[in-house]
């Protein structure tokens, strides 16, 4: 039996390394399996997810990685906005959908939403993005784009630059990256700095060093992970067209960046890369997003099928 | 052959007691099958669903029936507000819908709109709930629910509590007990009574007493079935407030029940039944949501499959 | 290997009569498959959708179509109210899309999108209504219809009546009419006259009129195609009024048309057709919605699958 069958996904920091590292072998043998053999892995299985919180893009990538292994998905994709929801709690929420599925996927804005969730369903619980923390799933479709692109993670730098503040997908990538030996460096605006009451933990796991100024590291990372910065968090326009202007990834930026280096991004981008890099060998964000798709797939397919594939 | 193959599914005055225990019994046979063969009885037909009303629970209980049996379902989850709806008439699009699929599924505030929609519709026709007084599906839930956990439901001492005067799931629930030989108590402050125009008919199928005093017939019961008081419904809030308080089921209440009452809710529940009430023995709304699923299966096997299963 | 594997479907305009007619027998094909072959034809694909105009009737004919051979569908039915859009590029919206799904069906107000979409993605592109022309599954759609029920397209006298100014189902129908040997009567108001600029293209194809009388023709027309005027179209609601009876198709006017005329209508139809003629054995408009539905399982079996079926 293998030893997620079953299990939830709640935290990335729930996972040792040897765990993210047989996820990684999952993942490279299901993009291996033709698609006929993959469709069995859950043949007739239901994923349910509950968005509490609208995500076309984490939805679709859950949605198409379970067709792909031969299951179905169905669910409800904005709650809020749902009229039948009338009140009704998370917890009557959880107990009904896991009658209509076989794993659950919830998306909710509450910091430990879905340990909660996972304590009451009779069904395994994926994490598809809670609190201010935790989004697991992306985690570890980020390291095994590192892992793929890179083939290792342990030695690399890694700088991460936007927003570090409001951002779940920074904090779990950082929490995941803890099981590896990595130099990383965080690039900021002042004000969109890393919050401080994470960071305690976090430099328990791993080395970090913080900058206002891209430049500093730009020609050191092998790989560059960057973030959306929303102009809301700004109070003032002038700061933010500022701070936007000078960390927007150019092919001049990548010319200072060595050959090698490779430019990630959880997507939707708007204009922090510019399109012409796109088309250059360093551009790896449309393949972190299929990755995302077989890693969940995976990690379905682990949950969902007691003897693995 | 069957005799529910291709049938609507239209009112549930129209079902006979036989009827009835056959539905029960092809429930109970599709609750034993392996999922492996369950998925053979609907292997790729169609359902389709309209849903003039949004009601996400319903409307995730038939997605997840039919995907159980392995069939899938498509649809309009919410015509009122669908920007393409552009003045269609009821008839012209269930025209359309029964080109797209093998059973239609439709919600619609309209009394007589299923029946209407099964005279023009090429394919079965399930009402999902329509008007004031129909939801027959939810009713062959509800009286699987007593059946299964009581053994049986002559003879029993039914309770229905809370709005009797706007919920559909009530009368269909009342003309549905009209089969059996029971002895219903209808427990509603003055205000939400049931409407007078339906006791006529209920009451040429059924005996039942009327009273606002819940602790009138509580110890007697064997069933006590909880409904939503929605604000909504009083013109004065502190009447609303003195009522809902009064119609809480909680754990003290439970305590002046017989042991083996069984406790039901159609849900959503807002607070109508307190949540300590949830892991008691006699809490068995979660078992009948999901003998809804069940029941839904059977049906939509019956109708589908000539042969039944 | 078929000639359209694989292939995009943009305008309808890039179509031979050739390549029609291979449509044509391969709907005719699919139709007399039993179901259980059907699926067998896109088995395990995935057809992703974007529109970016809701359209509720042609995504669930897309739906319905994948349904039927075999495939599951998922995508994004309204981009613009979802509000995970957060300014993406329709690029990257495409190229994640394509990660997600074997087949990409896109709607988008904008001319030349479904071109655009084409060149970045990696896998084949089906234009589900672009700008203000094009259309192309609508018209094979009518094409068929027309060939279906009349057993021929060359010769007939095809009368196209309403609104021919804003539609672009018309537009597509007119190019695809341009591959036959037809006689085609434009009937419309003065102020919905088909547009100056689209008729030159039009004319080297196919011989039209153009009448405002719809009497004009009546008697002579093998086909009748009706198509929505909209209210909002004229700055003036008595003309709107005024018009808008007088091209009402009624049994009056059915008596004044040839005995196997045939009626056709994109749907979906507000009053431009009575309801008492949907029985007569000319309205041939919900025979046309099924064969949307054939094609479009032809089209999309053509292209998922290499041998064809």
């Amino acid at each position: 039996m293998n030893e997620f069958y079953q299990k939830d996904i709640i935290s990335i920091k729930d996972y040792t390394k040897d765990q993210l590292e047989t996820i990684f072998a999952s993942t490279d043998k299901i993009m291996q399996l033709n698609p006929q053999d993959r469709r069995e892995i859950c043949k007739g299985k239901t994923l349910g997810y509950l968005f509490y919180e609208p995500s076309t893009r984490t939805r679709l990538s859950f949605d198409s990685a379970m067709a792909s292994i031969g299951g179905n998905s169905l669910g409800i994709s904005d709650i809020s906005s749902s009229s039948t929801q009338k009140g009704e709690s998370l917890a009557d929420t959880v107990r009904i959908m896991s009658i209509y599925s076989d794993v659950l996927v919830l998306r909710n804005p509450l910091d430990g939403s879905s340990r909660f969730a996972a304590e009451i369903s009779d069904k395994p619980v994926i994490n598809a993005g809670s609190g201010t923390e935790e989004h697991p799933t992306q985690a570890i479709q980020d390291l095994f784009t590192i892992k793929k692109e890179k083939k290792k993670i342990d030695g690399l730098k890694i700088g991460i630059v936007g927003d570090l503040k409001y951002g779940r997908t920074v904090y779990s990538l950082l929490y995941g990256l803890g099981n590896y030996d990595v130099d990383v460096r965080l690039i900021s605006p002042e004000s969109l700095r890393i919050r401080s009451d994470s960071t305690y933990e976090i430099k328990k796991r791993i080395d970090f060093t913080e900058t206002t100024d891209i430049e500093d590291h730009l020609d050191e990372l092998d790989v560059l992970y960057v973030t959306r910065i929303q102009k809301e968090r700004f109070p003032d326009e002038e700061e933010y067209l500022k701070v936007k202007g000078s960390y927007v990834v150019g092919l001049d930026m990548l010319k200072r960046m060595k050959d090698d280096a490779i430019i990630l991004h959880p997507l939707p981008r708007i204009d922090e890369i510019a399109a012409d890099v796109d088309t250059t060998k360093n551009a790896k964000y449309f393949e972190q997003a299929e990755y995302g798709k077989h890693t969940r797939a995976a990690l379905l397919g682990m949950i969902l099928n007691e003897n693995g594939f």
